[in-house]
């Protein structure tokens, strides 16, 4: 049993609440349950050096977590000095996952960078960014359709979203919260895109190393997952 | 005539959001307009190495702004490496208006940590982080309360809340907006007590030199504002 | 009684000593007492990136102190690696002041840094810089107008000067040492200008909240200390 | 045809150079074809914070990289004043996948800290560092052995080693060089023990996603390429 | 013929200015014609974590320069966020060069930190400094003998004092200011006690090599100017 | 009695591994017996921004140590987020020591970087990378040679090598390594070129000052050792 009671490929509630910011051209609260991840999706004309004059644009993304985002309070970045390795690798991964879909020809000279802020935590942070970065990505481009700068259809080549699964008390689950994150035997987490392709898998044994039977079986689970994931991004930006 | 159709000395529409986080002990959503803040308050055994064994306590407070907070997004400071001196600044400020409401032996040796960080930004964001600043540390302390580990009478000398004024236009106006402090010939920010004490005054013109005549226009608006905020704070922690 | 033994209204003896740096364009050793204040104003031909081809000018300024210039050796901030906030905040003061009295477009696209420097504090070492920053501010416009590079009546609009006021033992007093400010129930530091317009006012309690009626007098303090200031510095430039 | 000529299932030449430090406690040159890293394990008595007193010992790595180890040089992360995202994301990988095969409590309260440097770089420099920082790993717990400290059994539960494996014009291929990893459509990182558990997979597309088929296809690769390390480590400490 | 109309073997005038600060335990204000150097000693009761319970103490040393104390502004290291090689290198100059004259043993577990600080430069900065920062550090000690804590004679083995020599237009000469030492085609600081014994040797060519004859010559002048530094320690001491 | 058991005047074998680098225009692994310093020669079209359209080159070195080059670890630069003083001054000292020999009229538009990275130390780790390290630029010059870029003879004016000396035991010897290092009265490293003349010297008393004869005998030992380092880099590169 699992401790939220949940079934083994039962999600988390998700939900999408768009355009929650004045100011972004894009922007989505994405909820996992207790996860809430503010994502915004800036255009800037400004695209990286190695781009320039290229005619094709960019996508990145920036992570971050507040410092009461967590069950004890963290230390500010800004204030340590610098985004520790967990934040960069997370933020290296959103990035990755984005550009997936995206036609940066179509895009044009332009770059969107999309923020992820962790509001509230309780495991899968950055797959809920990948996801919900998705829809602040998607209304970025109908901001900029609505003005004659792209057709959305030809820059998103697909739908692109994530998910978690792991090893808790000898079963494989779908979408850990942080109790079962910490208590987890393996975790892997899973970006995909609507059409099934695998853009990115990330699976780690915390205590004994897992076989490969068992990885099969969270991939069965989390590709299920993900296809719910994307019916969901569908209806909400439909 | 104010950009906003406001009078004078009519300000935005202010509301307190409590208890928004899952994890902090005090917490609290505050709203001035289209300025949203996210005010926590973590309650930490561990109070800064001058305090130790002093028998006080300590309050701190640390602001941060999400990079599309703003209409043009702005640089992580995380990602910067470093604080902003205006940031560094608006901490500071915090941090005092709050401890001059708080008896720190009637807190006794821990640290409470109030994080204000701006989900979206329109003008006024450091009068909004006081003022909400104050529910967060309130509900913190009903907390520890329901712990028996303080009083919260005992510990909350008074309200504390804060105000911006300026002169806009020609004219001394209250809880200035973005538009309005972009284009304002002076600003002010005015931190008080529930009971009218002064607490920080600080007032800047920004272009021809103001006069003390307007600088007592300012105030006597600031005290108006200042007494309906402490008001609405009853009414939200009451 | 103060511990100076000075009347309420008295300030500590003041004195300014111009072209004490043999390479700085202006530059002016400026003493509040037992503080000593190294200013030097520098002409560069770069402006801020944000300014280039707008025809105006920029004023700006930097703040430090030697590690020994305080009572107990403080670290080097440059061996810190970092500015503190309070330090950031001060020289942004001093800065904004001093643009208050400067004509940009008549200044024409260059840039002016006026570096103060804290050879020996105590206490009112922000109000001595932006006193002593305005001679150096001066001088270097008078090495530019004798290369007919500007017009020193046309740059300056006024003279500035600042000065710490504070409640001490319940009495409003008068340009606090250290002795003072560490035991103020309240200080306030005004700047102003020659024809008597308010620049800048932080008042800041640090015990109990002070009163409307007390702001009123530190502030009638200022004006007389302010003026009497302006009449040295023009003594001095004179 | 693969540009080195290599059939799809066939790694480079690897050797293990054991011993080639004069201080460290163990130590191992590791070449997978033109990739050399030199590893280096240091036995410390001191424990992270979190750990002390906890009767269990500590594995951690560091990952570095010579400034000309590269095609073209690099700028050195000493001098860049951080380590960038992908070294801390390399040296977290290398750390998790040692820590799987060590018993902490067998190991008893000391830290040992793997060093990877890489003296030339032909890709896969994350996996050779994996698999040759086991040797150096195993030298520096031979070396406590010899002095009583450990038992060497005890404290190894396993071997561990790492490959690359890729999706390359079209054909799922086996230790990727730096020229095949610069063009290839999908790389996949995997860490297995020497019994063939799974430690880390990390898999990303490249270009377009990738399938579930190509990536079981993958995998097999990776398990036949792992078990040869593990002989070869084998052999090299047997 | 000098630039400066100087012999070859003649000083820039050199004088010290002690307890030149109100708050250092020992202050000096040298000066080599043009070169102002503000020396302070600190004395603290915390040794380095090395020395603890070692029952010696420790002397170090801390350079700096104003931004304008050069011909052209410089950037303030404490903005740049971190000091430049030339300063640390100065600085362990410094401290070495004065460690030299001091017994440990007789000190006592206390640091004295000597700060020179640059005012205004025109070559020979580090040289200046340590002759000042004996200067400073005697007079601290001669505090501390007030209180009983040393024996000035038991902990000051001896003077110290440093000159520079250069080759400028083809000839050896003492005590280089900046338009020399540009210009120079060697320079090379000397280090020596009042005894006559070499301490430190820095000579470096800045176009071609420079001959071991060059090189005697230059160490001749330097102990000659060496000992007529000490004198004129002795008689500012004395 | 040396504790190496060497003569005086005896260096420890010293060889040059050229081309060890397959990325590197020019590389030498340079061992003074149990010291082993990588040094590689990197080309790049970027000069210095002082240096643009002078039609002159540049030549600039980088020193390293791997965190267990040394006895116990060492923290590793990188993560300590920056240079120490030590690191700093050495390769200020290999970059001015390699251009001693250089003609950058002669070399053109370019800038070589020398990277020296210490592999493994037993004392005399900067005199043995610029010794190295003349030897990787020597071949990085042969490179550009060989593709008409220029032509060596009129680029290296001569050879340069370093060496230390010391004075151990009250004996002065030659080579110092680490043990005899730690624990020498005096020690100074040369830089000399293949024609005698001095390039830099520097000398550091670490007890007692010592003498002008003493001086005078460590130069000598240190012509002597240099002219044999020339001699081997001449079999090395002829």
């Amino acid at each position: 049993m699992r401790p939220s009671k949940r079934q083994p490929g039962e999600m988390r509630p998700v939900s999408f609440e768009r355009g929650v910011s004045k100011h972004a051209e894009g922007s989505c609260l994405v909820k996992f349950g207790d996860t809430h991840v503010l994502c915004t999706a800036s255009l800037e004309e400004r695209v990286p050096p190695w781009m320039r004059n290229s005619g094709k644009g960019w996508v990145t993304a920036e992570y971050g977590m507040l410092p009461r985002a967590t069950g004890d309070r963290m230390r500010r970045e800004a204030s340590a000095g610098k985004q520790g390795g967990r934040t960069l690798e997370i933020q290296r991964l959103i990035g990755r996952s984005l550009r997936a879909v995206v036609d940066m020809q179509a895009l044009g000279e332009v770059q969107i960078t999309v923020d992820c802020d962790v509001i509230q935590a309780d495991g899968g942070t950055r797959t809920a960014s990948i996801t919900g970065g998705f829809v602040a990505l998607h209304d970025c481009l109908k901001w900029m359709e609505a003005r004659q700068m792209v057709s959305v259809d030809k820059v998103l080549k697909d739908h692109v979203a994530a998910i978690s699964c792991g090893i808790h008390g000898g079963a494989c689950v779908l979408d850990l919260d942080y109790v079962e994150d910490s208590a987890a035997e393996a975790d892997a987490n899973f970006v995909m895109t609507g059409k099934g392709g695998i853009v990115e898998i990330q699976g780690t044994a915390e205590g004994d190393p897992f076989s490969e039977e068992q990885f099969t079986e969270l991939l069965a689970l989390a590709k299920k997952g993900i296809a719910r994931l994307v019916d969901l991004q569908k209806m909400a930006v439909g």
